[in-house]
This record gives structure tokens, sequence and C-alpha cells, in this order.
């Protein structure tokens, strides 16, 4: 048998978007050496990938820059340090958070090492999304959006919210963010046909999380169903359950345009260690929380407790019916 | 958005095979002690799963009981042990390979405290698979025949086998193993429906291998096309990349005769201590051997050498050209 004749054709060319310091960074807040982040530059750019968002972009008076590493802040002397003289096959870009930063912090894209802008948003706030995309095309960059917490919004909203996303702005591509790690293989199919039904003139994107095992899965369901910007991190890297592993993501797309070595050679010489220092990945707590669509965030407050393993406790603490509101 | 509405409806009611100690027992040679197996037995009977599959029953002239646990072996007595006077909701039986176990080996139903047994055979041996089937339907159990490495097996070979299968046995059920772990959702929907094609009197089963995390994606998709029997394990505990976790699939299932927490219990109780003491699951040199299509066992050696972590040089080595016989 063999194997690649086996798989599903995706409807679209996929597009990378490695995203493995900015979502790994909400780990450690973004307390990586400067010799980490360059050597996963390296294997990114060397790879192949398409896009490479390197962290948060914040304005210094939202956050204290003795306990935010670089890459909360991601200022642009800082990312032509990292990327010395190197010629650049990925583009290179930035996630801005609404109302974390500031005009100021966005030069013209001619005096920015970034080709690419993009801004993470709640669907609550899409209008004030929408006004930070078109500043971030008006000061040159490819812009984007990614709708956060996505398996809490009804259908009628969501609409709502991405007619106004396809009229009002110039993204490239709108992602679909299952920031809960909830969504099943129908969830994901019937997302994606509500935005490309909404999105006539944009493409979707999507961003998985690993909760219930199914961060890869969900992706290729995701491209099977017309995706083209799919997000992954290096070994899945990312808060609580972690992401997509790009190392997966790359095998799966068996695209000549990618060489899967760099990203090996990366996982062998930085992230062996780094496991050991930070975790990530299928844990029992984020398996629970995304099984019962919740936020992680009490997952990851029980893995900083002493009650860590205590799965079965934290299952019957989230489902007894005093935890219900209303 | 409700979660449960969008998922795709199974086509059959799928009915759950744990193995937890039978194939967690391929990692330290079944050397389980009997608390672990019985907080395991007292879970999954406790869960509502429909069949636990306890160990392999093998014959004690094959395999050295001073070096190997008593699970490898699964002896009526030593069942019986396990489940003292505790009322039975699940089947309880074994797996046999085919040329170690001796007909001896297996008491009339009446005498034994089994109600079935499964075969796991190549499809090269599916000959000497049926004519144990057979005898295992002679002495009063319920039959299974597990095919296994079937990411290995041309089309028109396995229907052959398949069509002696279901002529010439009373198997409830044929299982396709994933052993190589290297199955995508186009191969698995594509086995399913020869396997559905040819048994017309009999069942699909599915035995999922995590090496590309898609142990629980594949177990679903296997599901969406018809399969009715489903291996699982705790933690999805197995050997190498371990398997479909039995916690994820009870929570996918979401049926009111399965209940999740018993596994949540024995989970907090016994797997995190076990963790730590032998090693499944997502790990680099898993991946590759599942992406390449190859066994397993030269991951488990590197895992057992000093180099375990050099995941680069494992997929190197691989690759060169050096290694392809022929």
């Amino acid at each position: 048998m063999s194997l690649k004749e086996k798989k599903n054709k995706p409807e679209a060319q996929p597009i990378v978007f490695d995203c493995t310091i900015r979502d790994g960074g909400l780990i450690n807040k973004w307390q990586f050496s400067d010799d980490l982040v360059r050597r996963v530059f390296q294997a990114v750019n060397a790879s192949g990938v398409d896009y490479m968002e390197i962290g948060y972009r914040a304005s210094e008076k939202m956050f204290a820059p003795d306990e935010y590493g670089p890459w909360r802040f991601s200022k642009d002397d800082k990312i032509r340090e990292i990327i010395g003289d190197t010629p650049l096959n990925v583009k290179m870009g930035v996630m801005v958070d609404i109302g974390r930063v500031e005009p100021e912090d966005l030069l013209p894209v001619d005096e920015s090492p970034l080709s690419f802008v993009r801004v993470a948003t709640y669907l609550k706030d899409i209008r004030k999304a929408i006004s930070l995309a078109n500043l971030i095309n008006e000061r040159g960059y490819e812009s984007f959006i990614n709708i956060m917490a996505i398996s809490t919004v009804s259908d009628y909203e969501l609409e709502k919210g991405l007619e106004e996303v396809e009229k009002e702005t110039d993204v490239t591509a709108v992602s679909i963010v299952d920031s809960y790690g909830a969504l099943m293989a129908g969830n994901v199919q019937h997302l994606v046909g509500t935005f490309r039904k909404v999105l006539e003139r944009k493409h979707v994107g999507f961003h998985a999380h690993n909760n219930l095992q199914l961060g890869f899965a969900n992706t290729i369901t995701a491209i099977e169903s017309g995706v083209k910007y799919c997000d992954a991190t290096i070994n899945g890297i990312g808060r609580a359950a972690g992401n997509c592993p790009l190392e997966l993501l790359l095998s799966y797309l068996d695209d000549p345009k990618y060489s899967i070595e760099p990203v090996f050679q990366v996982l062998q010489d930085v992230f062996v260690e780094l496991r050991k220092q930070i975790e990530w990945g299928y844990l029992l707590p984020y398996m629970i929380t995304g099984m019962l669509n919740e936020h992680p965030r009490v997952a990851i407050a029980l893995r900083n407790s002493e009650q860590k393993d205590n799965c079965a406790d934290f299952y019957r603490q989230l489902t007894t019916p005093e935890c219900y509101s209303n």
C-alpha cells in the first residue's frame, strides 16, 4: 500500500505559518535565550516554511520588561539581531493583541524587518481588530486576523463578524483559533464552511490546540475542507496542551518546497533540553478542559499546584453542579 | 456552538475493547504488580467498557516465566485472583499469537473465567489464524482476529485473506491493526471499506497506534467509516508511541452506558507513577518510523541507547540510500 496515494487531496495548496516562539513563549513569558531563538529561526528559514511569527509585538508601557522576555515585545532591532546576515526565505512577522499595542509600536514597513502582522482577537472585539488590521495595512504590512476561542461563539454572531471583516479590511486570511482545544472534525468542517461562505475574497486559516490529541488531525481536516493558512509549532510547543507539531504537518504536506531535516535537527539540538525545562503537551487536566470546552486556565493553575496530577479530583470539581453559573 | 451536535454520527454503535495490560505489557514484559492489574480491572469493569483483553495467553514452554510477568501467560487462575468476587460487567479475554500457544492452553470455556480469545496474526499467516480461531470457537469462546502490520499489505492479498476468514470462521470481528502507526484518514477509510466489502457477516474492528498523533483521530475516522470494535488503552499505554487513549474514546462516544470517572481515578491513582517508570507516547523516533511506514523496532532500539534523543541522526540513517534493500 502506498500511504501517500491514500491521503485525501487538499483543496488548496496550504501555506505554513510557524508560531514556535510566539506561542511557546506563552509558557515561559518569552524567556528564551537569543541562541535558542536564532536556532529556531535558522531551522524555520531553512525548512521552506512560508511565514514565521517570531513573537508578540506589545507596548513596553503595558508589560514590565524585567518580567517578560524579548519576544513579548519583538522589537525590530531585536529581530534584526536574530536574522543577522542570513538571507530570508521566510516572511517574518509578529502577532498583536487588541489594546496591548500602540500605533507608534509599528513603524512603516520599509523601516522594519517584518513583512506581516497578525491581529489576535475575540469575536466580541472584531471591530477593534478591523481597525488595527487597517492600521497594519496602512503601514504597509500584510495583515491577518486570528479569531480566538472559536468554540464559544454562535454561528449568527460569527457570520456577522466575518461579514464586517470581509467588507472593511484587506487582510490576507482570517484564522479559526481553537483556543480551548475542544473542536472535533465535524466542528472544524462546519467552521471552515462558515468562514469560506462569508469570506469570498479572503483565505481561511486554522490554529489547532492539542488537548484532545487532535491538533494535527484537525489541521488535516481543515486543509481538506479548504483552509490555506496552517499554524504549527516545532514539537507542538505552546501553552497548555500545545499546538499542531510542525514536523507532522511538513511530513503530511510532503511538498518538495519544504525540507523536514532542519526541523529534526533543531528538535535534536534544542528541544530535548527545552522539554526538561518547560512543560506542554497532552496532559489530563488539559484533556479535561478540552472535553468540557473550557478555557485551559484552570488546568494551567492545577499544573502549577501540588495537586497537578489529580485529574479525577479536577474532573469532579469541574463537573459538580456548584461550578455551573446559573 | 454545541460541540456534541457537530460530531459526525457513527454508522454503527461502537463497542469498546480495552487492551491496557495486554498492550502496555509489551513495554515491560508484563511485569505489572497484581495491585496495578486489579485497579485497572476495577476501573475498566466500572467504566462500562465492553471487553477487557487482560493479557496474552502463551505457552510457558515458549517463554521463560522468570523473564516475563504473569500477563504474558494470563493463566485462568491468575485471572480469577484479579477478578476476586467482583461482579463482572466486562467480558474478559486474552490475545493469542500464532505459534505461541498450544491447544492445551485453552480449556473449554466453562472451565475458564474468559469469554473471548483474539488471535493476532500477520496476513501471511491468515490460514493459521483461521485454524486457531476455529479451535477457540470449538472450545466455546467468542473469537476475533487482529491483522497486524496492515500498512504493509496489498489490497489483492488482503481481500483474498479476508475472503477466507469470511467463509471459514465464525469470528465476531476482524480488526485492522496499524502496527507501524503509519495510517492517515484516507488509508483508514480505504481499509475499512475493503474489510466491510468482503466481510459481509462479520464486524470490523480497529486498533490504532499513535506515532503520528493520529491514534484517537484514526479511531474516530474508523468509527465514522463503519467500524464497530474499537481498541483503546488507558492513557494510550502501549509499545512505542502507544495507542488510542481510552479516556478520549469514552469522552468522544459520550454514551450513557460508559462512565469516564473510574478511568480518571485510575489515571490519578496508578498511571502518574507508572509513567515515571516506563515510557510510551509521541516521541520523535516513533514519529519517524510512522512517517516512513517502518516497524517501530529500530526506534525502540534507539530509545534504549545513549543516542535516544538524536532524532535528526536517526532520520538521516533511515533515509540514506544505503539503508534501502534493493
